[in-house]
């Protein structure tokens, strides 16, 4: 393929054995696999999934909903607190498959005992530590509140328990993510069996974040993963240890457009409106490899994506290798968070060489 | 208008109150205006600077210059080193209107020379302290090699000097922008002249930050202004002392998905792929207003975007407004670096109620 600009590039092969990987693991768990398809966003992908026996969905917003159901998804978890003023699409989805919804408040519950035409599955969110949104694992009283509001919704039946880890992004080993792990397991154990005392027949437990479904193998104390960025991966997942760099299945080609050899950088075409502005401590703003004939090679060592501003990438670049890139090649960035950057790019180039476009609003 | 989802609220009254005093200053020194256009990225908001008699514009990539010129802009200075791999466009747009085109090195000359189906304007990037691209301004060994590729090159006329003051985004007050824009006037001057004695006839001066255009006044030492974030402004630029937060042309407004209230914050539908990970220190992701009938209020203190994850705000909120706002209102979050967050909501709905599109690739 010829490269004209920053462009996403995607190699099947590598996503495809990761999602077999994660498939593999769920089922000798013996637990549901609800991959969560924000980090792709495209139909194109999904179909990947389906290959692999996947029948249940996350996605983080009710558009994401609509486009994943128009592509024929018919089991769909929305993993992010109900969005009032999208009830009519939430109506109409609700109203052709079955669908997952989050809450985490008495009012949300009413407004949609209200509102709803048809039944739903709840998950209760719960916060077992990250502090992003959620009812504190420990905040018995507002779990009292919203199961009692719950009981009085007859169009509202109760799932399970639902949560993110995303704080296990923040650390390194596996040592540490098995003890975050159990903790979880055990703080929603204790929420469950509450409910349950309480009447409330059914409780799951579904959890979500790739470094522990990466880093683990055994699942069988939960009913349900739904991790999300295990598909593509990316350099923090590498940080992490939840992967290898041979892991990840995305880079962006990025055109070399100066070279500052007194200070080894090199500018690319390729910046923050192409590989955003997340990144963590160890690679910057994103690794970088070679182009190979179709796809990318290992690596290059001490080679990072340095600062970007909006257009421009600045890599630092080893004095042996500023002799061998010349002004008009491509260099491939494997991306610090790959869910951002290529929800930048809005599509992908193969290493096949088929185009795959993700969902637009 | 009603807020679905995470959406850019553009007040045009405040906007073209920006670029007719950018425009009025400009006149007043005697210098060329050559907006960028990379910041609003839309024909629809582009017209606006048409009516404050602007007609040379800059942006930032090829496919910018070729969508700018698709909606009848004339004289378009690409800032942003040339892409060796888009020439065929570029050939396209220097066949049909006045182009400018950045060189920083002898290779970017010999392959336009080569390339080149139609004559175009050349700049020099110059780097006169901000290290991400450009030829040092002090690096004479440099500047002479690529001048003397300039001269044997026929097809390409020299027209002056540019650079981009970047490193003033880092710095609060005018005084020390002052001192940054003097030095810079200087440093562009010597090189100036330095060509103009091996018989470089013109060699114009074009500089182009917005802290830099927006707190000085005379501009009659440079030749041409290309500042761009000054259209919308941000909370960025309030907080180097550039603007005032009225004068912030664009919010997004977010939907209020859940409070909690023991943690003083509330959850928002807006996360980082709708406000970008760009922040500094005093508005962390954010600032924060209440909407009003048709636009929004002044700030509410102490009020601000605290993290992002891909589609969750989480904003801290004092303690006296928990009360106030409700799961289901929309609150109006002021970005801290307008470029990016627009850039990744793709269209504007103006307080007036009309949809702007803005370029897509």
């Amino acid at each position: 393929m010829y490269i004209e600009r920053p462009t996403a590039i995607l190699n099947p092969a590598i996503a495809k054995r990761n999602i077999a990987r994660m498939a593999a693991k769920a089922k000798q768990s013996g637990v549901r696999f609800r991959p969560h398809f924000k980090t792709h966003q495209a139909a194109g992908v999904g179909a990947w999934f389906r290959d692999e026996g996947v029948e249940a969905i996350t996605v983080s917003s009710v558009d994401m909903a609509a486009y994943f159901a128009d592509h024929g998804w018919q089991d769909i978890t929305i993993a992010f607190p109900v969005n009032w003023r999208q009830i009519d699409t939430i109506n109409r989805l609700a109203g052709k498959i079955k669908l997952g919804l989050l809450v985490e408040s008495p009012e949300t519950v009413q407004f949609l005992q209200q509102k709803l035409t048809s039944p739903v599955q709840i998950w209760l969110k719960l916060d077992v530590g990250y502090k992003r949104t959620g009812i504190g694992w420990d905040d018995t009283e507002l779990l009292d509140t919203v199961s009692t509001s719950l009981k009085l919704a007859d169009k509202l039946t109760l799932q399970g328990l639902l949560t993110h880890n995303g704080h296990t992004y923040g650390i390194i080993g596996s040592r540490s993510i098995r003890t975050i792990y159990k903790e979880t397991v055990e703080r929603m154990r204790q929420v469950s069996q509450r409910l349950q005392e309480q009447g409330f027949e059914r409780v799951e437990i579904s959890i979500g974040d790739t470094p522990t479904c990466s880093m683990l193998d055994d699942f069988s104390a939960v009913d349900e993963i739904r991790p999300g960025n295990f598909v593509f991966n990316d350099m923090q997942q590498v940080s992490i240890g939840s992967c290898r760099p041979e892991d990840v299945a995305v880079a962006v080609a990025c055109p070399v457009v100066a070279k500052h050899p007194k200070r080894n950088v090199i500018t690319t075409y390729g910046g923050s409106v192409h590989l955003s502005r997340d990144y963590d401590d160890a690679y910057l703003y994103g690794a970088v490899a070679l182009p190979t004939e179709h796809s990318w090679g290992t690596l290059v060592p001490q080679m990072r994506v340095e600062k970007i501003s909006q257009e421009h990438g600045i890599v630092q670049t080893p004095p042996e290798m500023m002799a061998k890139i010349h002004v008009g090649d491509v260099l491939m960035v494997l991306p610090v968070h790959s869910c951002l950057t290529v929800d930048l790019l809005k599509r992908y180039i193969t290493t096949e060489g088929e185009t795959i476009e993700m969902m637009r609003v």
